[in-house]
């Protein structure tokens, strides 16, 4: 069984910790080990720099900066969390990764791409995601969601158990940088799609929670297929005895 | 008046704090505007993410994400403390810089060079020291000084006024990394100062400290002078009324 990377991005709003639970009990259910988590996070190290990113002032940092700690924090969690778990042959679904940096710092922000690019190459190597999903809602949207859910303060949209629900609550710098930046944003992450087609879908995130579940499963139950297949030597009968 | 930017480097126990107090009261003393600060550290966010790096258990992150930690503790002290020091003319001397993350992470370490040289190049840019002094010192007897300060619990050894004398208690993650590791570290400030003759002079610095201190002022005068006299276009009398 080869293991199967799987990465949410997008704009805030759109849905993408709520999309992650429910796709990560699906692909549970059908007795796969999956590894749920976040960025940035998903270590100890790694939350430490998630607090320095995301509970600052608007410009506490420059993008450059920003794009250092979270690759920082990637380095930990790729060898902690997500190398190990792939090669033990489990199903890793991160809300957020590499996209995030690319699309927030560099294409959104200032942070120079050659710069990205090097961080990518360097830190990220080939762990690249099998499959990036896409949330993509018009950023209007998606913020007067974020805005509902901070208000609603943990009822309505759970997100269930797992890395992404928990003390979110001040975790707004980015939802305060304006639409302007937001729309920058959402260009960025279909920007992303358009160069690597291979392993990304968008997915249209205004419609309901059921519709969009359907599209992610479509997304990703093909390359279920293929990965259960693929530690099999190729062979459809499993080795022979 | 042009800014001057000094730096001092080298490994543990070399003296580094105590010269650059003294170093900095003498040129006060000339009547010329000093900024005494270190790295990683000088602002309140790089002073935050100093205590991810220097608190930690010595295996807590790998060499690429400590660069990149100390690049973006760097980029935020570069922004917001040395470049507007230097464009207002004053004295910026810090201790340690940029050779640090290059001599740490990737000689000694095994963070990429290719991506130490990047950092280098998007974030320090031009803002190259104009001196570095490197404290050259026997990593057994440095690492044998630091264990004396810290048991003298700030008696002897004073730092004076400044950034660099504060809370080093529990900062010990790099005196517990073991003496190969301090030997390559020597070697590596060593090739750095052979790579850059033009900036960086190695002084010895197992001597006393009244002996070291000459040779800081034997380096660092002549490049004062140059400064004081580049900011008057030229002129030796300066501008006419």
């Amino acid at each position: 069984m080869a293991g199967l990377f799987i990465t949410f991005e997008g704009g805030e709003g759109g849905g993408k910790s709520t999309q992650a639970a429910r796709l990560a009990r699906r692909i549970a259910a059908l007795g796969r080990e999956v590894v749920r988590t976040r960025e940035p996070g998903g270590t100890e190290m790694a939350e430490r720099i998630r607090a320095l990113l995301v509970n600052g002032a608007p410009e506490a940092l420059s993008s450059t900066a920003e794009a250092l700690l979270n690759h920082a924090a990637r380095d930990d969690h790729l060898r902690r969390v997500i190398r190990p778990a792939l090669a033990a042959g489990k199903v890793v679904i991160s809300d957020r990764f590499m996209d995030s940096t690319r699309a927030y710092q560099a294409y959104a922000g200032d942070c120079p791409l050659e710069l990205v690019a090097a961080l990518e190459r360097e830190v990220v190597g080939d762990t690249v995601p099998d499959c990036t999903i896409i949330m993509d809602i018009d950023p209007a949207e998606g913020l007067a969601r974020t805005r509902e859910r901070s208000a609603g303060a943990g009822a309505g949209t759970s997100t269930g158990a797992g890395a992404g629900g928990a003390g979110q609550g001040a975790e707004d710098r980015f939802e305060r940088f304006g639409l302007a930046f937001h729309q920058r944003l959402r260009e960025a992450f279909l920007r992303i799609a358009e160069e690597n087609p291979q392993r990304c879908v968008v997915i249209d995130a205004a419609r309901g929670e059921e519709e969009v579940a359907a599209d992610v499963w479509a997304a990703v139950a093909p390359l279920l297929e293929r990965a259960a297949g693929a530690g099999d030597d190729g062979g459809e009968g499993g080795p022979v005895a």
